[in-house]
């Protein structure tokens, strides 16, 4: 088993602080360039449009951690009730809420409904943000883990990748069809790096400068289908992988899973190993439970796994994540 | 002023229930067709990509609706105190998430922050899905108001469109532009039909079947130039600019605005008709609170005011709308 | 097995609509007089106080509904970061709440944490108002079932209790001591009007008019020691508890379980009978939860079964439940 | 005016660090023991309760402090909507919340409301706990600050002082009415030690060992005439009380204000000072935003100033605060 030297050594090879000035706070998104998003346009095709992202709702992936919860989605004000709202709530003055909406509702057909929602950033299909992740006391291009207060992110929050869209090429690296797996892959598989060359020589497309890789390990449709979720036993890609990315300048990388990467430890003593690298040391984002469910069967029918990617964060000042519905258009 | 009268008389000619069948949700977002995905591609020239999306957090646009705060950012787990939780967490059993996360922490460098957000589904850049809006008791497509109860919306929730992207082509029609304004319109400014036909004009660009017509009045940059938000009197669209995008099958319209619309009433009695004609009658989504002002700028300088335009919606189970960050690529 | 009709007669017998008056909204409350007062104050005789509450956190008895989560608590602002927060924070414009705190902070020793709380107000250790639960369309004392909408309940919220403290005299019938069981009640034990008059025979105590009854099972100490909640199928009241309670002229009843009542079903066709009976019929509020552990073998001991019992529900305007922390005093 | 010095000299008087043992998290509420709390119960003589809890709800005291929301109140399940609920959610598995509902409705009359709040732990009327406040890396009785990390308070929390009630004797000391004043005191009154001892002699009351100090300044009563929150220049305690309370052995401490003690500065740079000197130094707690308006008028009628106390926070798991609704019983 690799040690924690081993680890250190890869962080040192793939480490990006300073590469593009002492300021930045987004990494490998600095590989996408005008010329790339003309490539990525161009990919535009057949006219299809896929959407990655779960659903966010009590029904999510959640309930092994603690600290995150599926989202809580409420209504403030819903249809079953607004003729009653205006006959009971016209003189409520101890509850201005009800008041201001009576209000509206008064002597008036308008009606609405409105909501609210109470979720961690990362609860369903997401961005980790640079700040997600880190070790030593440093953050990505050596900001202090302590710029993250209990106020948010000053450095590295999701607020400050904003202006890339996120949008670019996306290539997705289907595991599981190279496999020939029905579903999913076993648990134990740890994807290599030399896997990922198989899975695009298969494929006929190759990975490069700006891209956002996309892996399929089949875990949303096989929790889908079973409400298994294995949080802590998940395949993904080996830690080694961060090395072959960084050789690509790749964008960013996603995965259908939880961590992208394998919960098994690989390195004794660093959980986590891939986060820590592409997130601390490279610079890159990770995408989290990205059901690429349709897009693959898309895919396997017309033999192209190159697309126009789209993946826009909302702008959360301060925030180490975002929820997010990533667009592939073919 | 027009009368209730002239408002139902409206609102029977752009009524688009059953045209898309009885359990239509989405409306006219089925005017995107495959053929409108690959010519909203072929916009993608300069590879310049603009986010619309504004900042989610305290400094937000809300203060105004009591059912609608500022999106609430909190830390679960923050930067500065990750020793500190090792050291005094490790036997705190009477919080078993400061245990668990404690747990993560020991005997290894891993380290992370991690963040949840409380927020109204409308609180800055944002999607009204087909249920936010209604009168005489019935949805988009006859479905009864009552099909939002107080765990969300079981038709026409924003859950329903999110297979449509919703990615199209984009217009955009800068009428600060127009009227020579420096910032933003004047707060009394109605604008109508005329004048959208005369903003496409001078622009040089026709809206037609499937697009998403995006419009500035300015109120973005001047809310953050000046911290006004006027919540009540703003400018925007007059009402009878549904029956404009109607004709045009147009499909979907956002603004820069809190309504799009203009929040004077134009009809004795009705409040927000445009809104009740667009999501109630024609099943036409709106878009609130888009930033257009670096888009706008740059549309000034090479003069193309159309562009691939990829807004998705989160898809919130049963939710009657969802912030966005609007990705437009040129 | 009794039948719903069996259910009506009971219903028939206890209901107090119009006792207190058509306007009442606290129902048997209205028992808690002035001399009870007097009569529980002079029950404090050795200054022993016990606390009934449970601990609101993750580490609560939530996890069966999904509509109740244990209580969410966050930092907003906390210790291990206040030097991070001065030196990082005092520029972040974009966060104007964190820019507010490290204003408090600078120049200045002055150091604060603050938090906020995300919970169901039945979350834990609790009160049901009468608005809580309700047949037939009609509230306690035949207010609309409508009257409570999705911004709160307009008539029986928790809120109109307030007044009455809820202080008055408290009795405690032990049925764990009664069985001579070590923890608790077996799961299947129906507790019925019979067996309350044998516990209190046994432990010499009375119940009178404007008391509240609080039963032990067993429960809380079982679940602290096992963590089985065994959600729906606890020992508890018998339906026919209510008519006992009725006759006695009770101001209020708690146990130390979820639903003070069984939760296996006693009477074909209705859940929770007895919930029904007192909130809606009686006008008698329900406490969940209460945690009389300590407090029972304090009684076990001195042979005291009365006391002081103060409970008071937070005044959440239109509420139809508050959490708690009940205080017994002997 | 008062220098750094001054503060840290009087600091040093009153500190009790180690009075009550190394691990103590109690501080003065040590001050109450089972003798006081018989001489508590004692004072209930006229059988009268007053609750001095204020209504939590969008109509609260908050609105200048970014960081404290006025409680959010939201409906999970509301009375409008009951059958449409079983109508339309019965098969919505996007929603199991929903479902679930909709199961304990189906074939059965049972029907339930439930909610859900989003709040500060000080939103309203509440304790202070002895970890709220601090300065030079220092909690109460030593313990370090960072000891309260983003997942709460290992030590100091809220929850560690549930066993003490909080319950013992009560002292309200009418400044109001002492001064003559009709409803409240001038903003720029500083209330001195002088003039505490002429309320209580005023008002025939001594202060003592263990007691509670309920000052009024009619905060509260202007507040809800008027509107008018004056945050930040409210009259209260000169920060000089602190050791007059020190001296009598007072176990707490609360007014009907935001912060017990004045707002405009009295030291040399130190904001809240007496916050300082009470809760770290001397392990006090404040309470603020006790509504003693109805209890000083009867007060005033039969000049008893002297009532049973009883103040339970709710024991949120390391909260450094907690809402409370105290209850006066004279």
């Amino acid at each position: 088993m690799p040690t924690m030297s081993d680890f250190h050594s890869a962080a040192d090879r793939v480490r990006n602080w300073g590469r593009w000035g002492d300021e930045d706070e987004i990494g490998t998104l600095n590989f996408i360039d005008e010329e790339k998003m003309r490539e990525a346009g161009a990919l535009v095709k057949k006219g299809a449009v896929f959407s990655l992202g779960l659903d966010f709702g009590s029904g999510g992936p959640q309930g092994d951690f603690l600290f995150r919860n599926n989202p809580i989605h409420v209504m403030t004000v819903d249809g079953g009730d607004a003729e009653h709202f205006v006959q009971h709530s016209k003189d409520w003055t101890a509850n201005p809420t009800a008041h201001q909406i009576s209000q509206f509702f008064a002597d008036n057909p308008f009606r609405f409904n409105d909501d609210m929602i109470i979720m961690p950033l990362q609860a369903a299909t997401q961005w980790d943000a640079l700040s997600h992740t880190y070790y030593d006391g440093k953050l990505y291009n050596g900001f202090p883990a302590s710029a993250v207060t209990s106020q948010g992110a000053t450095r590295c929050g999701i607020d400050k990748v904003i202006d890339k869209g996120i949008a670019t090429r996306g290539v997705l690296l289907d595991v599981v069809a190279h496999r020939g797996d029905e579903v999913c892959l076993d648990p134990a598989v740890v994807i290599t790096p030399e896997e990922l060359d198989e899975v695009a020589d298969r494929q006929g497309v190759a990975v490069g400068r700006g891209d956002i890789v996309v892996v399929r390990t089949g875990w949303c449709e096989n929790w889908r289908r079973t409400g298994e979720r294995g949080a802590m036993a998940t395949t993904g890609l080996s830690w080694t992988c961060a090395e072959w990315l960084h050789e690509r300048e790749v964008a960013a990388v996603a995965a259908d899973n939880l961590t992208v990467e394998v919960q098994q430890s690989e390195i004794d003593g660093v959980f986590l190993p891939f986060h820590l690298l592409c997130e601390r040391d490279m610079g890159m984002m990770l995408g989290e439970y990205w059901d690429v469910t349709a897009l693959a069967a898309d895919c396997a029918q017309d033999g192209v796994y190159e697309f126009q990617l789209i993946a826009p964060p909302l702008s959360v000042v301060g925030a180490v994540g975002s929820p997010v519905n990533p667009i592939a258009i073919k």
